[in-house]
């Protein structure tokens, strides 16, 4: 009798704590890890243990032959890499084969990169798997979350938020939208969550906001947004500039935004008195 | 033989020089002008040689009594106030008496506060006129007004940011936005044009835009927005804005977007080469 053999996976590996989250997980799941360290994001001292290489950014066939080498078919991509400016790569053999389907993902919103990033690999043969395969509590279902729940006005201002952000969706953007008062006050462009709540914040310094309307940050995936290489994410940062925003709360949608840090998320939103709050959402 | 009465026209007038320069082409047209200068927002010695009363948002009843006096029937509402907070109101009778209607049109985005305005005078038989049948030239039909021409680039830019500004009316919000390498830049929330137009000029300093993809503003009203009481409006400070974001040029509706101080306003974009182009819109 022979035992199975073990399945592998490669884990692209960006900056952040959860790179290194997934490796652990898909360890106890039973997989064997490789590392793909995307130099200048992700740390190499942070995974000892782990089997790793270190690729920049472009390196396209040498990544390819690593994975052909180890007989790996299963890639997770986690963690963040700052989005290069096509110029910027610095092209290998690899790369250069396929440089009419990157330059092709290159324009476009990040969706379209990430999907034209995904398709590239799954052509090669490779299968892209969700991070949240094994991030399992960081992705929580529906409910709240904090000790503190949304009010009757904190719903209402939610499923303001919720259609704004449904009809902004077709344009690959809107995954976050601050909602006060009854009015749409912040919409989210390129510039992230945290820009976003900074300028809400200075909106009710000015008096730009009634003092008395609170309101809530709605944080969604875009629709068909594909979670496997772009989930939503929610922190302790989240929290703090929600706070620092006047916020009553935050909602996110039920397993498919990523809580960040969880215990120090959700025991900074009961320390400053907001909600969080997962809402259904398919 | 008796002449015939002249036309009387009472013009509501905020801060800027646009109530001005509405109450010289009534004037021009016939009407008898009537200024009720808001306190603290227009400046009465800059209305020489017209008739003029001051009164305070919130008195109401006062309003109404003087545009009786005067048998004035016809409405302009022009210039800048800052939107009031409801407690902030030093109310009259004649408020009060229309407490409730206040209150909910208070409640709400600017339209439904305006909206609210509008049928409350029309309810005490007034016609609220729209600014625009004084203020030809300032609202200028399709065609580009600019040396420069948009690019074809710039032309599909302009088609998008259209799109998502209509997904957004609905929601009554978005008056403008920045496109820029085929991606949604900046959504306008609360904060306005000039701000969100600083904000790309942040992006961009940050390295969060290629250098080569220049980018539009699209600034157009809302559906549904009422051009009698709110009209979006670009001038010498816009262009300024989207010159320092970097930006190609600026989109507006025909008809239905004024263009402050016009000559100054076309001489700055020509000067710094960009494009200032009126699309159809209706």
């Amino acid at each position: 009798m022979t035992t199975p053999a073990p399945r592998r996976l490669a884990i692209i590996a960006g900056s952040g704590d959860l790179p290194l989250q997934v490796g652990i997980q898909a360890r106890r799941d039973g997989f064997e890890v490789f590392f793909v360290l995307i130099a200048g994001s992700a740390r190499p001292e942070d995974f000892n243990g782990f089997e790793t290489t270190k690729l920049r950014l472009g390196q396209l066939g040498r990544f390819l032959k690593s994975l052909r080498t180890r007989d790996i078919k299963d890639v997770v991509i986690i963690g963040a890499v700052v989005r290069p400016a096509l110029g910027d790569l610095v092209p290998d053999f690899g790369l250069l084969r396929h440089y009419f389907a990157i330059r092709h993902a290159f324009k476009g919103g990040d969706d379209h990169l990430l999907g034209g990033m995904v398709r590239l690999l799954e052509n090669q043969g490779l299968t892209v798997r969700a991070p949240s395969e094994f991030l399992g509590e960081l992705m929580p279902p529906s409910g709240t979350l904090s000790a503190m729940k949304p009010s009757r006005t904190a719903l209402d201002e939610i499923d303001r938020g919720k259609a704004v952000l449904e009809a902004l969706s077709a344009f690959d953007i809107g995954q976050a939208v601050v909602v006060a008062d009854s009015r749409i006050v912040a919409v989210e462009g390129i510039e992230g969550t945290d820009q976003m709540l900074a300028r809400v914040a200075s909106l009710r310094a000015a008096g730009r906001l009634k003092p008395s309307a609170r309101g809530v940050l709605v944080k969604l995936p875009k629709r068909g947004q594909d979670l496997r290489v772009d989930m939503p994410t929610v922190g302790p940062a989240t929290i703090r500039n929600a706070a620092e925003a006047g916020l009553e709360g935050i909602a996110i949608a039920a397993n498919a935004v990523l809580l960040a840090d969880r215990p120090r998320t959700i025991a900074l939103a009961d320390s400053s008195g907001l909600f969080l709050h997962a809402i259904d959402w398919s």
